[in-house]
């Protein structure tokens, strides 16, 4: 995968809200190596069981085959716990919240561009905590007021928030929370996943700290994760027959300025509503190529999903107006030209809420409550299905991913899960946007279903 | 290498200053492959010469054998240009500036943190140009705009900007432009380069682009790159006994409001500075751990560089004031607490002055003419020198590299060096700060000697 610089400049600012978030709740950033030694992967046990279909492993280096191989990372929970036996002694160096932007590589024999790639670019978080209250709390605290607020705000999707199944929950993990968003077509995908460790990690890397008390503890853990996976969600939830549709605040380009026919004082007009806009703060370009056809450069514009065009000609000029068109809402209109500058950052913030409203009521109209497994296997196939866990229980769930149907989470319509049991607790049952036709026990690795 | 919270967040604030004054240029971001099939690296002969010895090679993925090794990248120039070849056919395509924010493999049996090591994170710039002029503007508008203007600017380095001779230009270059810092040892570090490719990349991936006249020509290109490298340049110039001395701009917490002692309403005061001088934008941070010891505190504090501590007390707060104590200067000076906030952004502005100050001036002490090739090495012994290239030639640069002493580059103490064989060319003569003991007869890959 090449990512080119108009989705790698989406990405940035995605990184960037992201980044501010992740900060905000107290973590930094540091950097881990991207090469692991195999006996690494192998002291996490239930960790390792299966794993090596995906791996990527560097027999050679320095011009010799290596005594001990290195497996380019699929994930850093084993290098950086590595650390954090190193680094933690006492309660007083506790929490560690620790993020990492990289790299890292999953083998994958169909590939599906953003959704699905052997290499892929992602932040994981690594934390250790003195209890697992905190460490509870501090793993839900990255999914609603990171992934979910980025999500929402941001990305313009609503989400479904809740518990990963027993099935379904990254086998490292003791609890795997996630945020399902509802794809166009009316399947899930896992966008984001945050997962509490306990101290599974702990015991195998030998992290305690001596707590207030003078006693020796392990520590308990969570990582959580997002991806480039994140600009696939974004194409198939806003785009549309013209193309991509990017929420406003992601928008390397908010506005083009689109000279749409040549004129007398007509690029100067233009270039100064592209200075006007800047001023303003807005991402404004200049688009005046008029020797390639308007009709074109039209296309191409709205291919890329620019959230706003304002269009200048001489007809226009002369009646003292531009024409501004909205991709969110396929719609155009004569704004005066002294008005431009002001009106243009007020429909970027409208827009934004657009987006995020079409794309709430696509998920409303393709979700809906089911009494019984079979029911929820019928809405499943053109939707997504909301169906009491009690009516199902890992046997229906088995049946129903025998069927091509997955249960992404568990959650409570008011409030988060606590217990699996009660009887409120519904089931969100979807096919999956990267269904690939195998069944797997497990997500061997977090991040990605 | 692990790259902890503190360095890495330095490595944040260099990337931003690097990445505002790239994308200036007019460059853009993107992002390639990390693996690379082995024949890639085939195509372009000159550039894989004997070069295996530094990669790190996947033979292993997706749990089999692979029928095409891969290597890790150790730089992009052959991935890129599989891209380039596909997306450059006219003219109007160019020229094509793109940067890629990565890590990088290349195999090190003595790795040396943050000078040589086997990871390391970097920006590598790739451009294609329509002529060999705008090539070599671009090449030299990245050398001196973007990495001399940042390595003098945000990390206070004075450097050497100058031509590579033929034995240290990387292999894939035409012409190798770098900047050489002098450490305060005085051995030389080679802190970034900038390359014109000419066409053997073109060449051996057929990149050509119809020119305005209908004919068909090959592009002209260039490559640049800085590494995590700097950090170990910021280390190496300007550390001192007591640990770091981070440059103000890039320092992640600028100040550090220091509660030296509990006491009535010192907590209330201190906090209150914090939030005073977080106004006025700059980094400031809280430090009331008095229940550890003041010195251990201090020691701390200076270790990982901050350049302003501003103490309070109970003896200051009731005579109104602060002791503001400088990193870069090493002093301490009693401030009325009224105005620490307004004189603390000034004092930053000018410790990053001073500590530029500090480093030319120690550059300059360790400088020195030389009139022949025996008096050149005499002073390469303790610090570095400058000789006529006429004095020196090829074969003398072999003799003194015999001896241990490396010509860093070629530069006119007038302008740019545009022609080796004027009289007037100068080579500045060190000992390599990374010396590995070792020949190498090229630089077999960029931006690191």
């Amino acid at each position: 995968m090449v990512i080119r610089p108009w989705a790698y400049a989406i990405w940035e600012h995605l990184q960037a809200a992201l980044d501010e978030r992740i900060k905000a709740t107290g973590a930094r950033n540091a950097y881990f190596p991207l090469l692991i030694p195999e006996s690494y992967l192998r002291r996490e046990a239930e960790h390792v069981e299966g794993f090596s279909p995906e791996l990527a492993v560097v027999t050679h280096g320095g011009g010799k085959q290596l005594e001990e191989a290195a497996v380019v990372r699929p994930t850093s929970e084993t290098v950086v716990n590595g650390s954090f036996s190193r680094w933690i002694s006492s309660y007083r160096d506790l929490p560690l919240l620790l993020n990492q932007w990289a790299n890292v590589v999953r083998w994958e024999l169909r590939p599906r561009l953003f959704l699905r790639t052997s290499e892929f670019l992602w932040q994981e978080g690594h934390t250790a905590h003195a209890t697992r209250e905190d460490a509870r709390a501090y793993a839900l605290r990255i999914l609603d007021e990171v992934y979910t607020a980025v999500m929402v705000e941001d990305l313009a999707i609503p989400v479904f928030r809740g518990r990963k199944t027993e099935r379904e929950r990254f086998a490292g993990a003791t609890t795997s929370w996630s945020c399902e968003g509802i794809m166009r077509d009316g399947r899930a995908l896992q966008m984001g996943t945050s997962h509490e460790l306990g101290q599974g990690f702990a015991r195998a890397f030998g992290t305690q700290f001596t707590d207030r008390d003078g006693a020796r503890r392990h520590v308990w853990q969570t990582s959580w994760g997002v991806s480039t996976r994140l600009l696939g969600a974004m194409i198939m939830v806003h785009g549309d027959d013209a193309g991509l549709r990017v929420p406003p605040r992601l928008a390397p380009t908010q506005v083009v300025v689109f000279v749409a026919r040549a004129g007398e004082g007509v690029s100067e007009s233009a270039g100064a509503l592209v200075d006007e806009l800047r001023a303003r703060g807005v991402r404004a370009e200049f688009d005046d190529c008029t020797e390639v056809s308007t009709g074109r450069r039209i296309v191409d514009w709205e291919l890329r999903g620019v959230p706003v065009r304002v269009e200048l000609g001489p007809r226009d000029l002369s009646s003292g107006q531009a024409t501004v068109a909205r991709r969110a809402r396929a719609d155009k209109q004569a704004v005066a030209l002294s008005e431009v500058s002001e009106k243009v950052p007020k429909m970027l913030d409208a827009d934004q809420a657009e987006l995020l409203a079409q794309a709430s009521v696509l998920r409303d109209r393709l979700t809906h409550t089911a009494d019984s497994e079979v029911e929820a296997a019928d809405i499943a196939r053109r939707g997504v299905a909301r169906v009491r866990w009690s009516a199902l229980g890992p046997a229906g769930e088995d049946r129903l991913l025998a069927s091509g149907f997955s249960v992404r989470c568990l959650s409570q319509p008011d409030g988060p899960v606590e217990d699996l049991d009660r009887p409120e607790v519904e089931a969100l049952v979807a096919r999956r946007t990267d269904d690939r036709g195998d069944e797997k026990r497990h997500a061997l690795f977090p991040e990605r279903d």
